[in-house]
Formats: C-alpha cells, sequence, structure tokens
C-alpha cells in the first residue's frame, strides 16, 4: 500500500497522463486544457489508486485517469443540462463557448476514456464501467424528471444520489481492485466502502449547497433555484405545516429567492438537521464495509476519505 | 454471403435487438422509444451485417446494433448542437422535450453501445470503435468552429466528411470484417470501400440539403441557414465574382434567406456541378476498393450500396 503522499504524487501523474496525446486541432486542445487546467478534488482517482494500491501495475495510474476522464465528461454535459455558469471556481465552457462546445467536447472526453480503457484491456474493468455510465446516465435523466416534483419520494432521491455519485465512486474503487487484486473479498468490501462513501459525499453536496456561498466559495442555492428537490428541501417539506409547504413551493425554482429566508425555514424545519443525520448514516455503513477490508493501509486511508467526506466544508 | 433479402431481415433483428433491456424508468423509455420508433436507412448497420457476412457469427446482429446505437447518439447530439427541429420525419428529442433531455438520452444511447461492444469482447473491435467515436467527435468540433467560416479549405472540408462520416462507415466495416475474418485483405478493402462510400454519402447529403424541401422530404437549406459552408457553397464561392461573393457572404447563416434565389446563384456558379463531381470521384474510388474484395457477393453488396449513395433522391 502506498502512503499518502505517494497517492498525492500519483494524482500529478494522473493529471499529466490526462493531458497527453492532446489533439492538433486548436479548439478541441484548448477546449480540453481549459477543463483540465483547474485540478479539482480528484477524489474518484484518487479513489482508484488507493484501491489499486495492493500491487504494483503498470495500468494503475491509466485506470485513475479513466475515471476522472469519465467524472469530468458528466460534469461538462452537466452544466449544460443544468445551464451552470460556474464550475470549479471557473466560468463553465458553456459560459465561455456555448451549449454546443459542452455538448461536443462532453463526447470528445468521454471517447477518450474509452480509448483509454480499451487499452487497459481488462473486459471486467470495461463490463463495470460500461454498466456504470450507463447508470450515471440514468441517473441523471431521473433527476432531470424530477425536477419541480414536490412529491418525490425518499428512495427516489435516493435511487438518484447512488446513480449520479455513488455509481462511480463504486465503480472506480471496484475496478482498482479488479485491476491489482484477486479477492473476491476485498473486491466486495471496498466497492461496498466506496458507494456509501459516494452516498456521503453527494448528501454532503445537497448540504453545502445550502450553505452561505462565502463559506463554500461557489454559488449556493442552486439545486432549490433548478427546481430540484434534494434532502434538505425534502426533510423540511416533510415537516412543515400547510401555509410552511406554500412557502417552499414558491422557493423551488425560482431563481430570484431571499436565500436567507430559505435557510432560516429549511433550518427551522429540520431539514439539515434530518440531512446530517441521513449523511451519519451512510458514513457508518461506509467504515463498517472499510473494516472489513483486509489490507490495512487500504482500510486506514478509506476510513480517512469517508471522515473527510462527511465533514467536508467544500 | 447473405443475400439481400436476408440482410433486410437481419435489419428487422437489429431493429429488435436495439429495443431489448429497456429501462424500467419511464422517462428513459419513452425517449429511447421515440427515437429508435422511426426506422431509418440503417445504412451503417446493413454495411456491418454486409462486412461480417462472410461467415456466421453469434454477435454479428449485436455489431450491427452497437454501429446503429453509436449513430443514433451523435444524431441526437447533433440536434442539440444544430439547434434542429426535425429528425427522420419527425420533431426531435430537443424539439418536443428539451436540449438537456437530448444530452442526456444521447449519453446514454452511447453508453448502451458501450456495453453491448462490451459483451461481445473483441478487443480489436473495441479498439477500432473507441477510435471512431474520438475521431467522430473531433469531425464534429472541427465543423462547429467552422461555422460562418467563409475561408474554409477543401482539404478541412474533406477531413469534416471524413470524421463525421466516413470513419463511422470505415468502421463499421471494419469491425464487421474483424468479427468473422482472418485475412487483413479482406478488413483492408472492405474498409477503405466503407470510408470512400461514406464520403459520397456525407457528399451526396450536402447536395441534397441544396434541393427542394418537397423532393427531400426535410427542410432544405439547413446548412446555409446554420452558417455551415458546405461543398456546394465552398465552389460556389471560388467562382464567385467581386459582387457574387458579397451576395453569398449574406446568405451565410441568414435562416430567412430566399432559397430559389440561393438555389439559382449556387447553380449559376457551379457549385452544385463541381460537388457532383467530386462525388463521383469517391464513388470511383470505392468502387475501385469494392473491386478487390474477394467475395463475389459482398462485392456485389458493397458496389450496389455505393450506388445507390451516388444517386439518392432521399
Amino acid at each position: 500500500m502506498k502512503k499518502n503522499t505517494e497517492i498525492t504524487k500519483e494524482i500529478k501523474s494522473v493529471e499529466k497522463l490526462i493531458k497527453k496525446d492532446l489533439s492538433k486541432e486548436k479548439i478541441i486542445s484548448g477546449l480540453y486544457k481549459y477543463i483540465f487546467k483547474s485540478s479539482g478534488k480528484k477524489i474518484r482517482a484518487k479513489l482508484s489508486l488507493i484501491s489499486s494500491s495492493t500491487k504494483n501495475h503498470k495500468d494503475r495510474l491509466k485506470l485513475a485517469s479513466v475515471i476522472e476522464l469519465l467524472h469530468t465528461a458528466t460534469l461538462v454535459h452537466d452544466d449544460v443540462v443544468d445551464n451552470s455558469l460556474i464550475r470549479r471556481g471557473a466560468k463553465s465552457v458553456n459560459n465561455i463557448w456555448t451549449n454546443s462546445h459542452g455538448v461536443l467536447i462532453g463526447d470528445y472526453i468521454y471517447s477518450k476514456a474509452f480509448m483509454l480503457m480499451v487499452d487497459i484491456g481488462n473486459k471486467k474493468i470495461l463490463k463495470e464501467l460500461a454498466n456504470a455510465t450507463n447508470d450515471i446516465s440514468q441517473g441523471e435523466l431521473i433527476q432531470l424528471e424530477s425536477v419541480q416534483n414536490i412529491n418525490i419520494s425518499i428512495n427516489k432521491l435516493k435511487k438518484i444520489s447512488f446513480y449520479k455519485t455513488g455509481r462511480l465512486f463504486e465503480a472506480a474503487a471496484k475496478t482498482g481492485a479488479i485491476l491489482t487484486s484477486n479477492s473476491q473479498a476485498y473486491i466486495k468490501n471496498i466497492s461496498e466502502c466506496a458507494k456509501n462513501l459516494g452516498m456521503v459525499f453527494q448528501i454532503r453536496d445537497d448540504l453545502l449547497d445550502y450553505s452561505p456561498e462565502i463559506e463554500i466559495g461557489k454559488p449556493a442555492f442552486q439545486d432549490i433555484k433548478e427546481g430540484k428537490v434534494t434532502y434538505p428541501f425534502f426533510y423540511a417539506f416533510k415537516n412543515a405545516n400547510q401555509m410552511e409547504q406554500r412557502k417552499l413551493r414558491t422557493y423551488l425554482g425560482n431563481k430570484k429567492l431571499n436565500t436567507s429566508e430559505v435557510n432560516y425555514l429549511i433550518t427551522k424545519l429540520d431539514g439539515i438537521k434530518k440531512t446530517e443525520q441521513l449523511a451519519r448514516k451512510y458514513h457508518i455503513k461506509a467504515i463498517e464495509s472499510a473494516k472489513r477490508i483486509n489490507n490495512l493501509s487500504v482500510r486506514q486511508e478509506m476510513i480517512e476519505l469517508t471522515n473527510i467526506a462527511l465533514t467536508r466544508k467544500k
């Protein structure tokens, strides 16, 4: 198992690998370089590297790059879908260029991931990543269909969180494990852990969106403005009386809402507290799976990542 | 080698296969069924089936489905990129639903192709299709960047035609051949033939866009309205005097142009004639490669497809 500092070093190599073999077409390399300029957290690539760290393998960095490329392709398309203007603290592709550029460079990044995967050439890994990308696109579509749906169920919300986030976390860990281990128990435990860690990460994301902009360093209250019911809104709405429900309804999809008013009401109705409880529930599940991981250093790294996911402020 | 009627029957099976294992999510199956409702020409799937027809192989239909899925995914994204309202005689996804739906269901279809490919599990086929999808997305981006570029070179135009159309024709034939043949000569000849056939198909497409709407059964003069320089415009512009060039400039990207006026000027300046010459040039190349195909029936089928590509009215 590699030490944390080593993983950090490897992430740098992943960043380099992603930028290798750039297209000679100026428009393509320009878009591509812009997208990969800001470095981001790369938690999915890290997961892949940790999971595959039980042995040396020539394709470890390549696989982590694939995961990061897949994730970035979905981000670029998401920004088009949500009409988001900011990504990782900088203007989104669809903001600087156009939606069309976002769609096509997303496809380009996706196909690049696909080329690298094929290079690795492990059939089980290919299968897992094909299934995961399919699930991710399903999650995005279900989420799109749920916009402005005030009656969404908790199960649908969990399905969306799993498909759009948990699934790639799971695939990152699973494929990393497949690459370097034959232990079915190891593959299963780290996949389970990563899946729940992904849920914690997404729930925390939903919570952060209800925090003041100044604290998280990016536009806040985006979900509610886009008409997306996420956990804080869901729980608050459940606890609301008729008048409060009417109020909450007027917030959903309202681009010009008074955010401190929203914050007050959602907090008062336990939307934040209940969501924090849910995050802790998945955190416990993730830790339980982590504890079943035999490899001591991997176990520690996974526990650390899970704790970061729960407490991160950005 | 299967007879033409047999290929037609197989195309029906491909259509069924594409619709198998539909998502249980209503929004996804709804979009998906809508997209695959109209049957289209399926020339790429046909190419794949012809190319793989030298032997029986359990994955022939699956591979043809992959090709058709990949093609459809790019069409759905293209309609978002071009803001097209009509596809195959019906309203486009982005027209009935939204651009967001188009982006996400395109990704879904793409990942579905990917899953089927992995099922087939032939590394050479995976590699060719990964490279092809990458080239296709590059072609689309280059084309997007060339909008309103009156000074585009003939080489850039050919590159766009190859990347966005010839490349998948080539990959369809090549992967079909790889699936059922070990003959390097066969793989090379049919790939070459398909690539040039794809060029004929695209050039003919550009020509048809300059035909009266009533004849082709779909909106005409879309390219020029979208600001795209295609071959007819390119050649006409080259032959134009200064006054005519000024006129042509006003057409490009003009959504409300007088189409009979455009038609008159482009024809008068030999834009149509020169483009037909170019199509015939690629037609000859395709036929030459076809003649080198050893398998008599495949050769005949390929020649027939090439002739259809040159003369088709729709």
